[in-house]
């Protein structure tokens, strides 16, 4: 194993009381393979400034154009940027950073409109440089095990798909209360369309599609506003079809007493089934047909090439949250190196959730809405 | 507490290979309240005899015609009757029997089509007999308890009911290879017009209804048939609104991997949240928002007075499915003696289930196969 | 299948309050094996009438002595008897009935002094009739499939058992506040020189023997009075050495908060390892070393012909206390229609505990206070 | 909040194959306080500079002598060492750093021998640098909160302390097949008189001590060597007295299929019960007498001060093995930069474990050993 330098990372968001931002920066440590050294973190000069040096940020800038701009001038510039804003604000920062050719890791959704995503669609296509979305929850080892065993036949052909992300967090009316991150996630202005679809929905249909292999062809939505005043949906209940035959449901809450964040996968074929709950990730329930059921743990007995490659420590040292989003990070890093070296994008992002997954997410929303509007017509993706 | 004699039961249906005759025979012996003294147990003469035989049955019919007319005859007669025959044999039967004044305690669904449902309830209508439903998963303990818990608005305004109830031994086609409790659960002629729906998820929506005290205005539904050359819905995907807004998912599946008889429903409100499984009946999980998890255990610390009356041994000490099914029995037999004694049949009845229920699951049935045929429109109850 | 005839039993013991009468009475009931016919219930003659009218008993007796020689007389008197009184009572009243030829099935321990213990062993030798001792954790289905597993081999070469049996009941001393279980279990006069270890120390020391096949050449313990005014130990810890190499712990408590009826074994060997818990009874957890967890369940995938003969509902519809209780009343039906029918005692015992198992209790309560008598000194069976 | 600048910081131990090594390096990164400057990773100059080189390591000694004396002299030298060495090395490396005033921060157990630790115990007295003693599970959140619980009074009187630390990887002699992990972990010259019980009893011992707040006072313990032609202690039992009234029990084993690193605390007293397992660290069970148990969970409802203080990320995010390491490493960064700005040794370590807990450890595995070869006779600590 010999070194590889670390890849020298920006980020745009992220100041103090932001959640993901730290997300962010911790998962881009864990493996040694970036240095933060830029950012540009709040949405004033003044509080960028003083987020920027309370991380000790080498390089802070009074906003993400004076930054894009600056870094490519440099010599030893960032070669990479997070962007952790709200997502009204994703397309036009990544826009910036493409055009410069700098490789963008950008929290989801892809944007808070089907236009501007189709805007991003084009830069990225347009830029040489890498566009990684961090779907995070692909990258847990089990998860990537889960794929594996689906991809090898073990499941036999897939027939119904159960994808669940409750949540309690908004069960009151938190937003009216100063909530930040309540705020912003259930104004339609900066979070778009969707609320609980957008938020954490678009997670369980990224992860669904990700480990099944399939696409979802329709779905029928039924999506409803239970907080008082709330303009966003904070509860979504609907039915998917698959290309290909199997169907699938899919319910995301933010009010759902007793749940922190649970994002659940289950799938079942012809052959056997297979559960996962991202609050036990190291976990995976594995189900052969007319056998006994199995409990599969991360680096044990039974864990996959696919799965031990994402591990750092030895079975029942639980791994978590951040180690699967430092997971995409590494990846990211490697794909990164990869197309410095010559490779193509295709090559490059590997497994990596890009802009294809980007646009299935926005097209994920925008069906939800249209069908609920439709008294949960099916409607195409 | 002073003795109260036994009622005589008589029982149609539930010859040797029968998996529910069984289950209804232990359930009326568990808190001695029932003697079963005549049957007529199978679909010949020659089986029936044997099957009585076997049982050491004081009394053995040729059929049920015979039974009911001779047991009307007799001075110390059955007092009521199980039924625990296919569903499209149950009308037939409770009709000769009600005719006669012998109390009914029938297995679910009702019958097997909507028009014989029609004709059942005109039959209990014009009888004095009571007629009870077996929707067992009423009468665990912590079923009672999360009830009384929904009902006291421990929960706040209810919003949303996620119901499911996945098996998997229908998984391959057994019905193919002989196995006999396959093949009439999978025939149309003897089960009617719902597969999963009608065995499991009529269980489901009862159970969510009974629960919640609300009643499924709408549903949704998509109905799938995996298994090679199968009839029936197999697997069962639908959303749900109940009358005041509460709106839900339901599941239901005979080809999902892994499991057994994962009957769960969950139940979340403005101010809490309630989790219970069949497989693991002795706890409920509660939340009030804002507050730990709690494990209420039956018979435990937190457990109800509803709760209570329907346990026989301590905390710790694990009732299951035949406990369930027994407290069902028990309180048939309080309320047979409550109308002997002159009360009405309603006052009688209390939380036992019957002709409103086997109504409400023919219209549940009924309802998804509309809706699925409408390509999941809404359709009513 | 052929008829077999209820065995007439009668009992001793089991009044009103108490809780392991209704126990064994719902035991025996459960799969119709026996019938209840006579009673001397409660330690007055006034109160025995006023239990044995409440149950509806055709035959009710002042006393165990007239009870005794009364049903001898009778053409068609018992033909076995349950004995549930509190511990000291246990002798004196077998002896009776075993002098008889009346078979007994006695609650344990065995009594409450090891004098009385080998008075016990020698009229159970002299009688013809047959001693059941109930240990009845030992008829859980997956505790059988546990026993045949190691016996098979599959667990290699045992190495470790960890057995425990946790409790919260007596956290506070209730039997200062009129809890007449809390009472008698304390005194010693009533429950002999053990508490804790007698009440529950003795089903865990039974059950890891009867599962492993193994019994205990030493232990060391040390054994606690942590309630106010105790007189019995509440808690007990101790260090096992098994004949052939095995060792072992088990702790014992009645003042755990948080645990109800925890009763646990784990047992590990050379090639694998399998854990169970009471309260979950319906499972088995399996390790073939080096290969991922297996969940077996009663009657599922992966369950024994020793546990299925022992269920009676498909998988996933859960079995409890009760039904692992009635297993062991409908194998002591089985024994003594064998013996009657010719076979020997032995023959017809099979696996169910009896003299040998009460006399190992008893040496296991001996030993207990012994060894912590002399500061934890290791002391033999 | 403003920037603390990274602590630079130096490594003994961890070249390519060692476990510890890596964990010990993303700890230190994980909360950005540290920054790895210099090291000498491996035992031969060669291999540490590969080593050193595949990290991209800005200074490589030959050996730790070599490193301490150059970082001793310069400038901006290590502030702080990471001891990651076999124990037996633990001494001579410590002593060498502390001599120059340079933080240690050392895996644990102390030392191989008892002599050394006390050479240790002079070495860390006589220098002014924090000796830090990584017993990493005590940083984890839901450690913290129990402490804190118990501290506060609400489980009353401590009565019985329940540890274990089950494993299975030793099962098979794995150390006569080349495992480089093994081979060191059996061998008396590198890992000292204790085999499991230095290796993960430590572990369980220190963890009890640490949440309880009580000290072993004696203990009476039973060793066991089941892994042909094993040296070491590869499964252990024992009784313990603790200062104050309280008992427990410990087991540790490395050859028990099925656990993987299944550290588990339970603590009763009397008034409540916490329980805690490792494998599941992000839950805490807690019982209030008498009242349901709840699930108190990492920076969720009812988790305190002290958990949400060592917490990242929301609720439901789990938090793993990797981030309760770093805990322990982010709270010794803390320490250092506290010592530099003038507080006492005592004020800055806080809860930091140090020399006092390393000789508790050692004085631990002595008793065992003592006590095992006196038959199981109490050893007092």
């Amino acid at each position: 194993m010999s070194y590889v330098a670390r890849v020298q990372l920006g980020m745009v968001g992220g100041g103090n009381d932001a959640f993901i931002g730290g997300v962010h920066r911790i998962a881009s440590r864990i493996d040694d393979r970036f240095e933060l050294v830029a950012g540009a973190l709040s949405s004033t000069p003044e509080k960028s400034q003083a987020s920027g040096e309370a991380l000790g940020l080498p390089r802070v800038y009074d906003d993400f154009q004076q930054m894009a701009a600056a870094e490519a001038e440099l010599d030893k510039g960032i070669e990479a940027v997070s962007i952790v804003t709200p997502n009204h604000m994703h397309f036009a920062v990544a826009k910036e950073f493409l055009a410069r050719g700098i490789h963008v890791i950008c929290d989801k959704p892809l944007t808070s409109t089907m236009e501007q995503a189709a805007e991003m669609a084009k830069a990225v296509e347009s830029s040489k440089a890498l566009f990684v979305l961090t779907h995070n929850y692909t990258a847990y080892p089990m998860i990537r095990q889960a794929k594996a065993m689906i991809e090898a036949g073990e499941l036999g052909e897939l027939r119904t798909v159960q994808a669940e992300y409750p949540q309690d967090w908004l069960t009151e009316s938190l937003e009216n209360e100063g909530l930040k991150q309540a705020e912003w996630r259930t104004d339609p202005m900066r979070s778009g369309a969707g609320g609980s679809i957008g938020d954490i929905g678009t997670h369980a249909h990224n992860l669904a599609c990700f480990v099944t292999g399939l696409s979802v062809e329709k779905l029928a939505a039924d999506l409803q506003c239970f907080g008082a005043g709330r303009k966003l949906d904070d509860n979504a209940h609907m039915m998917l079809r698959f290309a290909g035959g199997a169907r699938g449901m899919l319910w995301c809450s933010q009010v759902a007493p007793g749940n922190e964040n649970g994002l659940k996968l289950r799938v079942y074929g012809s052959k056997g089934g297979l559960e996962w709950s991202q609050e036990d990730p190291n976990y995976l329930w594995f189900t052969s047909q007319g056998k006994p059921r199995q409990l599969v743990t991360r680096s044990g007995a039974g864990a996959s090439e696919a799965a031990n490659a994402l591990s750092r420590v030895p079975a029942g040292h639980p791994e978590g949250y951040l180690e699967g989003f430092a997971n995409l990070y590494s990846e990211a890093a490697d794909a990164i190196r990869a197309v410095q070296a010559g490779a193509s994008r295709e090559q490059a992002m590997g497994l990596l959730p890009g802009i294809e997954q980007g646009m299935a997410g926005m097209a994920f929303i925008n069906a939800c809405v249209e069908s609920s509007a439709k008294d949960s017509a099916w409607v195409s993706l």
